[in-house]
């Protein structure tokens, strides 16, 4: 119907329409290597100066991770969520770059998919600023700490479980190659699996280790 | 194209294909009658075997809900989840009719709806069995017994945003009439907000005291 309309876009399904879409100005690697830099900026900071405190260098690496995810969700993520015509965008803004470049690893970020918006809202709104928080409480020894970066955990968690059964169901045919499959889709969101477990699993068992401690010394008292 | 198959359905929107639709058997009222006397009955036999620990009047209450949660998630929704056909259902099996009268509230369960299924499959799988496992947890005391609780809080209620903001996105417009909007999409799910709201508040402040605990022996000990 509006096939003319359509824009040529490099994305799939090649059926997918984008009226208004305007390609990518950078290159796969710039976008990546200002993605990466920015990070180890981020990363570093955040171990530098935790470094003054008495944390232990695992409390420290995580609170490298919860800087690091909180500003991807904010200010990455943050974007997409707020910007629904970023295939349309004009100039190389880097934000609008980033996505029109992974939306060749999963056109639903540029088809404005109900379940991807849907994740992808809550982890920017809710779960990106829980995350900073969740590096001031584990720099302040908050009580709320662990149960604080639990709750981000599984949230992340839920919301990647989320992204990848809805694209099942949907026939998972959203990549423009293997390459990006594997590369973007599968690949960048890697991370977001495997370190919300380790997480997960060790605030699980220290808030268990916690209320031994409560139930031994209620025993105490008694 | 399949127009003639589309099948009649009192379902909207009202081009929703659903071939080889079969009405339901039973009025609303039965299917409510048997869900209504089937929970009461789970909730009775919990409050009474319960009673007979040293159990809190809170800590029961709590029970009952994981018991009745646990078991609407493994029944009635996990039903739904392997059953992509129930609205084809050719007798009055009382679990296809539950989806075909719900469907009225929310067109996208018979539909299919990749947000839908996916959020209801989670809970059938993971979030059912876990709440089972959380009466146990309690009953015996475990000192995973509120993260347990906190971790499926969180699940039914980042589910039940799912649900409700992909619906929003897509339009909203999934309902036969009001009636059925506010009696079956907001009605029926209103429970799923405002319980796990307050067991997880619930937890998030038992937690944090149990390490406020810990960090006094901690100083105590030095």
């Amino acid at each position: 119907m509006e096939g003319s309309e359509g824009g040529h876009h490099p994305y799939v399904p090649k059926d997918l329409k984008l009226p208004g879409f305007v390609p990518g100005f950078l290159s796969w690697s710039t976008i990546l290597g200002v993605f990466g830099l920015s990070s180890f900026l981020v990363v570093s900071l955040v171990w530098i100066f935790s470094g003054k405190s008495k944390k232990s260098k695992v409390d420290r690496l995580i609170m490298c991770w919860w800087a690091f995810t909180g500003l991807v969700h904010i200010m990455l993520e943050g974007y997409f969520v707020f910007s629904p015509e970023f295939y349309k965008e004009k100039t190389a803004n880097y934000f609008a770059e980033v996505w029109k470049e992974y939306s060749k690893g999963d056109s639903r970020y540029a088809g404005r998919d109900a379940a991807v918006v849907t994740v992808e809202g809550i982890t920017a709104v809710l779960e990106g600023p829980a995350s900073l928080l969740a590096v001031y409480a584990i720099a302040k020894g908050k009580s709320y700490s662990y149960i604080l970066q639990f709750a981000i955990s599984l949230g992340q968690l839920y919301g990647t479980a989320v992204y990848y059964i809805t694209s099942y169901l949907q026939g998972d045919n959203f990549a423009a190659s293997p390459l990006y499959y594997y590369g973007y889709y599968i690949g960048a969101n890697f991370s977001w699996i495997v370190i919300p477990s380790i997480i997960a699993i060790r605030c699980w068992r220290k808030i268990c280790a916690a209320h031994q401690v409560q139930g031994q010394k209620k025993t105490k008292i008694r």
